[in-house]
Parts: C-alpha cells; sequence; structure tokens
C-alpha cells in the first residue's frame, strides 16, 4: 500500500478563466492525463458549482484510479486550485509516474505561486515489512 | 480555499475483514457519515477490486463534497486502509466537522496502528487575503 502522494495548492493561474469553470473539459483533460502517464482509471466523477445567479462557480472533481486517486477543487472567483496526486506501488514504483502526471496537470494551470507537499503514504507499512 | 486535510494510513484493522471488501457497505457507510457531520455529498464513486480468481481485493471509492472529498482506499489482504478527508472552510469553518469526520471513519476500521499528518490547504492564499 506504499506509495506517493503529491499535494499542492496552486495561486494565480494564469490558463484560460474558462479552464477552472468547464467540468467537461477539465475531467476530459484529467482522464485523459492520467492515461497517458500509464495509470488504470476505475471512474471519474467531476462537479461544476454555481452561483446564486446561476453562473459557474467553480469544479471539483476526481479520477479514481486502480493506482488510487487524482483529486482537484478549482476556485475560479480567487484563481485557484488544489490538486491531490496520490499513486500508490502495488503493480511496481510509480513514483515517476505520479511526478510527471502532477507536473502535467500543473503545467496547465499555469500557477504564478505553488505550495506543494509530498506525503509518504503507508510508509509504516513498508518499513514493517507489510 | 483554505481548510484541513486529514491524511492517515491505517494497520491491523480489526474490523470485520468484509468492511474492507464490501463497497457498497462502505459507500453507504461513508456518504451516511459525511452527511451526519454536516457535510454536502455532490456525488459518489466506489470501484471493487477482484482478484485473478474473481474474488473480492479490496475497495477504492471517494465521496465528492461540495466542502472538497473524502477518499478512501483499502488493503484487505494486509488488513491496512488509506484515509483522506479534506474539508474547506467556504461555508465557515468546517475544521472541527473534519476532525470528527475523520475519527468516525477510523474508528470504524478499528486499526491497530495509525499513521496521521494535518496538512493546512489554500494557507499561502489564507495569509495573503485571497
Amino acid at each position: 500500500m506504499n506509495g506517493l502522494h503529491l499535494i499542492a495548492d496552486l495561486h494565480d493561474c494564469r490558463c484560460q478563466p474558462s479552464f477552472l469553470l468547464d467540468a467537461i473539459r477539465l475531467e476530459a483533460f484529467c482522464v485523459d492525463a492520467c492515461t497517458r502517464h500509464g495509470l488504470t482509471v476505475v471512474g471519474r466523477l467531476f462537479h461544476a458549482f454555481r452561483d446564486a445567479t446561476g453562473e459557474p462557480a467553480g469544479v471539483t472533481g476526481t479520477v479514481v484510479l486502480a493506482e488510487s486517486h487524482l483529486a482537484v477543487h478549482t476556485w475560479p472567483e480567487i484563481g485557484s486550485v488544489t490538486l491531490d496526486v496520490y499513486v500508490c506501488n502495488f503493480s511496481g514504483d510509480n513514483s515517476r509516474r505520479a511526478h510527471t502526471l502532477f507536473a502535467e496537470i500543473v503545467a496547465a494551470f499555469a500557477p504564478a505561486r505553488l505550495e506543494k507537499q509530498e506525503v509518504a503514504r503507508g510508509h509504516l507499512g513498508l518499513l514493517q515489512g507489510a
């Protein structure tokens, strides 16, 4: 169950504003990126929020992978995005795939500022030979 | 976009073994727990894996929330679970809800060992007034 979880908060995204609002486009991009980076998509669920006037107001979505998950939430009103890429190593060391997938998605949002953390998942189990 | 992301790896889970295998039951439990803790479910997606002989081999699932997401992956072969509860504070400070939801789900798996991390999401944006 050990794996790599990449966590990022993206600020001042310089992508097209519509990229933070269009759930269908964002879903297609994320699913395609996961597949191209060699991960196995077992499901996807994207939801478009609307504000009080009925206008698009952000997207929340997840791609469920055989190797764990990708999750993204957009905050178009402040040009920000939160991103999670968690890829386990059940079928081999997928760390490189996690990093390259993560980098491609971050690049698509083009943030001026980025906060990033890496969390080793299942580490205790790994150390103890589980 | 600031919020609290609780991350845990659960080991040696002493719950019924079937709880790590039954996607329908796990989905119902997670969705019900999110709702009871005052969060807004906008979607859910749970997938049951099967091994080479067709037997149940773990569950991966996510509950997409208006306040971000819950994600869970089970590893029945080693009695382990990875859990993410990420709850943003768009509608108010939801940190208490995140903690109580997280505690209930952990308790249901009854792990003998737990690794936990708390990640403050969107912190830079918060500090800078975004």
